[in-house]
């Protein structure tokens, strides 16, 4: 539990000093490296005049070249208008592009991806959508983030059909698929069903709207579902319903599909008897309170997201009859976190060449990360793998591009195995390599 | 001289060769690496969630601090539409990227700088402004290429006043600033002053038009300057100046105010009695004559800058009189090469974190070019550093920005001497750090 109290300051602060200091000295966390070797300037007549034009002479006859002779078939752009940064809200591009480096520092790390971040300085969703689009022959992917919601179920659903490179918005699908892959092993070990289970979201931005689609694709019962936002349940005869048909058609949609039995009131009425509580919301403690928990059905699921400090404490949860509770923070057992997945599906996305990241694939990537804590042995306390176990991303990198040759929408074709090998070594290579320039003293590390 | 006859490969063949095969096996020429030491996940707290929040929010409320904690004091865009690459004129941007990545290596190799290249999927010109505008918090100067002319001009105009961050197109600037660097020490050795000397340009795309607006910024007075095109001389009266008043004003400005004789004809009509002649125009041999040169005053000085084959042979031009003749070509001698400059100028803009670079910036780079090669000692055969001379970059650099901080547009304010040790360092770094993952086989090297 985070100690606040005393005279020192706490680990949050601790943290927050560290990261300004650091940003100073380090002044970026990212840079550019070569990747072909030059000993002498007549190799650039090679990687630049005069040879470089008979390589631009074949891509521009046929454009899927580009895969094949630049960095295209590795790279990923890091968008973001700034309008939802973490927890601080609209702090602009400037302030997130700090945000946007350490993506790219994961990306690298986790996933072997050059991932460039680009703030941006547009927020009118349509000329967001025109900025991301011109942007197309530059990178593979697309990472979109920290876009404020509803705008980023726009982009989404827009940049998804509109271009032919894969796009995902980490805040929507990087934590519906760490959620569902927690749920799936908290299922098997409370004994229940996705379809039977009564699941309540208490939040309704990106990540649970995202993550209740998410859930319908993966076999749950919109009927069985409550959402609850902070004007409390959502139905089809709420006052604003006509506003948020207007203004949010994504959620307006799941007021009117979920609770069929038409249940009103706040977040404790949401609970009552549900089997799983998924909250996303406004960091507690105190959001969720443990009476609730104990009116929700017995080996209750709890999983309580709210970064820094979850919605209910896991102790006091489980003290109300909470079976398996998870959070977003890694000093509690089950940490849901979005870097579990995304390393992992932009490494496989990228190594199937996928035009898209559709809903079975991410259910792929969510079965592939429970099944394997299932192997390492499931229970209560671990339910989903941690970041420490890193076999974790090429399974996940696998499980992604070998559903996108399932569902035809790769255009490399080899078997899981494969896969998992290919992601393997450009992973391990990427990290080795990281080491070796810290131990070389090129990345100057932090003396502790 | 290039050789295509006999039975095997001439070498602009065999570098077109290797360069197709070796872009097929290194698969793009730069990657992102960390600059940031990461030795367990526990350090994502200070990189990423938590602890990046409190640099978000520094930044977020003074966004000049994105230069003190983040890559944008150190980092370029590399923009192109795609509609003039190299020679090979408008084959789009995926053609283009492998021209753009070459790019961004010089930009690292010599000038120490994280460039990225973005290909863009735009070409109405103020959409291609719309886009680039929206990058500004991303990066911290902006390199334009290979866009076709006069949409580059409308362009370079247009970004560098309406946005704070340096914008440069490097066919325009960068030829521009190489030549003048060249004519200086060229005046030098043949007794000419700016202000008396005849030129005439033959080519008016955008290298030689931006040529011309500088060198009038130099003090050569645009009287005394002729300019062909495809369709002859520029002059008042011509039969298409309708036409290029409305489609190209930035030529239509020039037609009106050189060749203030009202000369008519063209090219060997512009170049008799000239001092200098400076060709960037169709490659050769052929496109000027021997004849032609015999016929501009004593002592003249040829710029034949036609890439892959200059508009004469050295030799020819030579045996025509000529007293100084240089090319694009690294194997002859006084090399014309933007390579010279850019790098050095986004190193000089970035460490002064200049809002422009201006005429007298680019003047003094070129005047700095011309210095060093002085000091070196000028003779015919060496008006213009060659690219070996590494030291070179940190000059320019220091040039570029201390005359920045003259003209009143640096936010950094160092001595010139300072400005040059601090360029120097941060490139000698990165060329050290490049022949270190060679030599280590991160970047496995090419076998000879």
């Amino acid at each position: 539990m985070e100690t606040e109290g005393g005279e020192g300051p706490s680990r949050g602060q601790i943290y927050s000093q560290m990261a300004i200091g650091y940003s100073k000295r380090y002044r970026g966390k990212i840079q550019t490296i070569p990747k072909v070797p030059i000993r002498e300037l007549g190799d650039f007549s090679i990687w630049y005049t005069p040879g470089v034009a008979a390589v631009s002479m074949e891509i521009a006859k046929n454009s899927d070249l580009s895969y094949e002779m630049t960095w295209k078939w590795n790279s990923a752009a890091i968008i973001t208008d700034g309008t939802r940064v973490l927890g601080l809200g609209n702090i602009g591009p400037y302030g997130a592009m700090p945000v946007m480096e350490g993506k790219a520092l994961i990306f690298k790390y986790l996933g072997g991806v050059d991932a460039v971040p680009i703030p941006i300085n547009v927020h009118e969703r349509d000329e967001i959508v025109r900025v991301v689009k011109a942007l197309e022959p530059a990178f593979g992917g697309i990472n979109l983030e920290d876009i404020e919601s509803p705008k980023c179920f726009y982009l989404l659903e827009k940049l998804s059909n509109e271009m032919n490179i894969p796009v995902w918005h980490d805040d929507q699908l990087g934590t519906a698929g760490a959620t569902l892959a927690g749920i799936f092993n908290a299922l098997k070990l409370t004994g229940r069903t996705p379809e039977k289970s009564k699941v309540v979201f208490v939040g309704s931005g990106a990540a649970n709207i995202a993550t209740v689609k998410l859930f319908r694709a993966a076999g749950f019962d919109l009927k069985n579902i409550i959402m609850v936002d902070s004007k409390g349940i959502l139905h089809p005869e709420r006052e604003d319903i006509d506003q948020l048909m207007k203004n949010n058609p994504w959620k307006y949609e799941l007021a009117i599909e979920t609770n069929s039995e038409r249940r009103r009131g706040g977040i404790p009425e949401a609970m009552e008897g549900a089997d799983i509580l998924i909250a996303a919301s406004t960091p507690g403690p105190g959001t969720i309170k443990g009476e609730w928990i104990s009116k929700m059905e017995k080996r209750a699921i709890v999983f309580a997201l709210a970064n820094p400090v979850p919605e209910i404490w896991p102790d006091e949860a489980k003290r109300h009859g909470a079976e398996i509770v998870a959070t977003g923070r890694s000093d509690f057992p089950n940490q849901i976190n979005n870097s579990l997945v995304f390393p992992g599906v932009f490494r496989g996305a990228l190594d199937s060449r996928t035009r898209k990241i559709n809903e079975p694939m991410i259910i792929e990537a969510s079965m592939e990360l429970a099944r394997f804590a299932e192997e390492k042995g499931i229970n209560p306390d671990y339910i989903i793998p941690t970041m420490q176990e890193w076999e974790v991303f090429p399974r996940v990198a696998a499980a992604i591009a070998s559903k996108a040759v399932e569902e035809g929408l790769a255009r490399i074709r080899l078997s899981k195995e494969d896969f998992y090998i290919h992601a393997k070594e450009i992973i391990g290579k990427n990290r080795e390599l990281i080491e070796k320039l810290i131990s070389l003293g090129y990345i100057e590390d932090i003396k502790r």
